[in-house]
Order: C-alpha cells, then structure tokens, then sequence
C-alpha cells in the first residue's frame, strides 16, 4: 500500500508551495514534511518535488498528487454512502480545474461559484488557452476542463458544449486611424492587435480567413479579458472578443466589428475524469447548463 | 561587436514560441533562424534557448533579450532625433513591462492602453503577484513593473503609486450559513475563502491581523479578478477585493464586508529601467497620473 502520510506532506507542499506551508496546514514540523518526501523519494526512485519558490511538482510527482486527488474523491463518495465514517460531516475535497480565460471571464464563473457554494469542495482553477487545457487533463494536472478538442483525454469523458462566439471589434477612432483605405492583409500588417499571450491564435486565424493567407500582425500582448475590452476602447488595437463581453459596447457604438458578419465561432468541450464521483458528475451537470444557456448549440 | 541578426533570431524565437514561427515573423527560413542561434549559442558558449512548446529562454538566452529591447528603444530615441534614419516612419518597439492582476483589472488598463494608442510601440503585459514582479525586473524580462517593494532592483527606479485599498467581502448567504456566530479563527478555519494563487497572501494577512495568530485557511482557487467578484456574489466564498471593483455591490447590498472598517492597504511601487528612452518615461508619466487618480495618496 502506499503511503498515505507522504503522499499527503507530498500533495500540501505542491499545494501550499513550500515546506514550511504544507508543514503549518498539515500542523507537524517542516522537518517532518521534508522526512517524508525524502522517503517517498527513495522509494520511487526519483525526484517529486523541484525545491524552487513555489515548489512544483516533477512529472512523477504530478502523477502522485493526481492518484491523491482521485482517492480523496472516492473516499468523499463512501463517506456519502457511509456517514458514520465522518461523524462531523465531510472534508471538503480539491477539485483541480482547467478553464480557458474567456470562459472564466463569462459563462463558467458563475456555474463553478454555484456549485461550489453548495457541494463539500475547494475548487483549484487553473486558466490556460483552451488548445493547452488538454494538456493539464493528460498531465493529470486537473480533473475537468474546458478544451478546444473534441477527442477524449485518456480516461477521460468528453462532452460538446457549444461554440464560444468571437467578433473582431475596434473603437471608432482605431478603425479611421489604421483603416480608412479598408481592412486586407496590408491594413493588418500596420495596425496593432491585441493577443491574450503567444499561444493566442484567434487573431491571426480569423486574418487568415479573411485575407486567405497568413498575415503577420503587430502584437500588444495583454493576459486579461476585461484589460482587452478596456485596451480596445482606448483605441490601442484590434482584437477578437467574446460576443457577451463586447455587446454592450457594440449596442453603444464605443466598438465598431472590423468587418461586419465575420464571427468566429470556436466549439468548446467538457472533459472530465472518469471516476467514481458524485462530485464531478454534479460539476459536470452545472457546467453543461450554464454552457446550453451562454454558447452557440453544438 | 555583437551578431544583431542572431540577436534578432533569438528574441524572435522567444517572442513567437517556436522556431517556425519566428522564421515567418523575420521573412528567412527556420533554417536560418536555427544557425544564427547555434552560432550565437556556440560564442556564448552555453544553451540560449530551450527547445521546448513553446520555446523558453534560459537565464542568458533572456539577458541578451533584454539587452535587444533596451538596444531598440535607444534606437527608436534615435530615430526620433534624425528622421532621416527612419524615412517609412518609427518602427514599434515592444515595451515589455510586469503588474499585478488587480491593478490590471482596475485602473493600470486604461493607462496602458492610452499610451499604447498614442506611442509606436507595442506593449508585452505580463502579470504576476505584486510581491514577485520585482523579479520579473530583476531577471530583465521587463523593463517596468508595479510592484509591492519600495527598494529599486539594480538599474531600476522607483516611484510610490499610492496603495490599493482591498475590502474582504462575502455574499449575505455566505455571512448567514458561514458567519452567524461571529467571525474569528474558529468561523475562518471552516468557512472556504477565495485565493487568486498560491502567491496570493491577502486573506492570511487579513484574518492574522483580526485574530492575532495564524489561521489555516479553506481556499477556492480562481485565477481571475472578475470571476472573483463573480464567485463572491454567488456564495462561494469570501476574500479580498479591490475596492473599486466591488463598490457598487457593497452599495445595493449583494456584498458586504465581513468587518466594516478593516481595509487592507497595500502600497504598490512603479519601478522602471534606468534606460535613455523618451518611451519608457512617457509610459511612466501616464502611469503616475492613473495612480494618482485611483489609489490611497502614498
């Protein structure tokens, strides 16, 4: 069996980020914490924790840490079955999620609150592109995610939820700055555009659609879904912005589409774990709802 | 002298995440790209970038990164002084610069985009905690940042902004079922809050100073100041929020603060590059104004 004392000193400092933190949620010493992982070490033959500031796990540790989460999951499911396991009601149990920002930044927020509100849990969201949010679930890193890819995870479920609309939107004065000739590869090439981070695509592939080859766009880089809208009224570039957040501003015309009738439309899905777990499935149900009410239908 | 088309290869590869990419960014092939960082690695005599998706840069790959930008705004200063070097009009610089979430989510935004959309240049926003964006200066990989410490990092300096006034605040659903005995170490060891990351220190340092001890607190993990207010409203949890992302809550009564009268101040720092750049103290200079406006007077 393993051992389910260091797996935990192990969990709580990649949690917690450091010895002395795990130390103090676990109350035992630091010296305590570092004994056990050593030994966890030992025994697997390799390192699980890079002892940097935060402390984060190596491939093998991630693996520990996901085995941790989903045992914890099945216990809460037989403290449900079997009450007398846990006289003073049950441990919340960490629920690691991956979500993409513009989802966080709409539709999913409130769903994730709702049901964290009134189930025995900790959500643990992690924010990253919806093309890389695969990669967390592959890793083990997270639970569930919102992905941009259909195909299921390894022991994963997944299910569509719809299509997340993105319009290509600038303020009036930006479109008669870089666009009074029209918009085409060339105006594109000269007007500054607004991406999320690197592994954002969306503005160069809907360039790409409308040019019919690709374009290299002059980048501002701003990691914020609300920054985006605030930069894009200010006239500092173009972008592509969820429908739902830029409504308002349209209706009011503060933003102006670039080309009227040129959304892009990006199919997200819902993948989750396969375990044995009241509690993913009710997350997954939440989910699912809140997505039929804010995306495209599938 | 230094190989400025290897150099140029280099931050390309680093801007752009791959190899392919930074080849269509420059107009060579990925070839081409591919020699001039072996021979520049092969001078240096040690690994500039790591191979990776995406590709990062080591801690001399970045230096030398940095070196670029700074070569390109004294550049960009020159050009302004002998237009004749420029004849087609300045080329964008990147500015790359650090803040924390919250002041991106609030106030730094539209101070940023407005320079942004006045100033050829191209703005690389990164975000990270307040307390760690020292590092993203000290490091170089940016040449301005808003962060928690007065102490200017080497070649940097430093203006205070003014302090961001946080409120803790829950839902009246989460007071009633969370807090109807009080609020103390007991009600705050039980009752889930909200934490940004693991680097987020702001619900800790609240609840010690209230009860005088540290408590060990239950935390939802949400890595988005919006989705925060978002979860907040819907009784997930309680935290602190920047003031003014919360007034109007606190107003009709969907928020409310767990103890009226105990804001958490924290004074954050405008730090910058010593660099002869008219851009960086034009960025400054647009920044100073903001915090004027919207922070605590220093």
């Amino acid at each position: 069996m393993i051992d389910y004392a260091a797996l935990s000193a192990l969990a709580a400092v990649i949690r917690e980020g450091s010895f002395e933190r795990a130390a103090r949620a676990l109350s035992v010493t630091p010296s305590a914490i570092s004994q056990r992982i050593r030994l966890l070490e030992e025994k697997v033959g390799c390192t699980l924790v890079v002892r940097d500031q935060p402390c984060r796990p190596t491939e093998t540790g991630r693996r520990l840490c996901q085995h941790m989460d989903r045992v914890r999951l099945l216990e809460q499911a037989l403290q449900e079955a079997l009450p007398a396991l846990a006289p003073q009601g049950l441990a919340r149990v960490t629920l690691p999620v991956a979500v993409n920002a513009d989802s966080l930044a709409t539709w999913i927020a409130p769903a994730i609150a709702r049901f964290a509100a009134e189930n025995p849990v900790l959500m643990d969201v992690a924010v990253d592109d919806q093309d890389h949010t695969t990669e967390w679930l592959r890793s083990g890193a997270v639970l569930a995610a919102v992905t941009a890819s259909a195909r299921p995870a390894a022991g994963c479920n997944s299910s569509p939820l719809g299509a997340m609309r993105y319009l290509a939107a600038a303020s009036p004065g930006f479109m008669r700055r870089h666009f009074a000739d029209g918009i085409g590869a060339g105006s594109l090439a000269k007007a500054p555009s607004l991406v999320f981070n690197t592994k954002d695509e969306l503005q160069a592939s809907w360039a790409r659609r409308l040019c019919h080859r690709h374009v290299e766009l002059p980048r501002h880089t701003l990691p914020s879904a609300h920054a985006f809208v605030t930069a894009a009224l200010a006239g500092m570039g173009w972008g592509l912005h969820p429908e739902a957040l830029i409504a308002p501003y349209l209706e009011d015309g503060t933003l102006v589409e670039l080309v009227p009738d040129t959304p892009l439309d990006v199919p997200l899905y819902w993948q989750h774990a396969r375990a044995t777990s009241g509690l993913i499935d009710g997350l997954s149900r939440e989910v699912l709802a809140a997505a039929r009410a804010a995306l495209l239908p599938p």
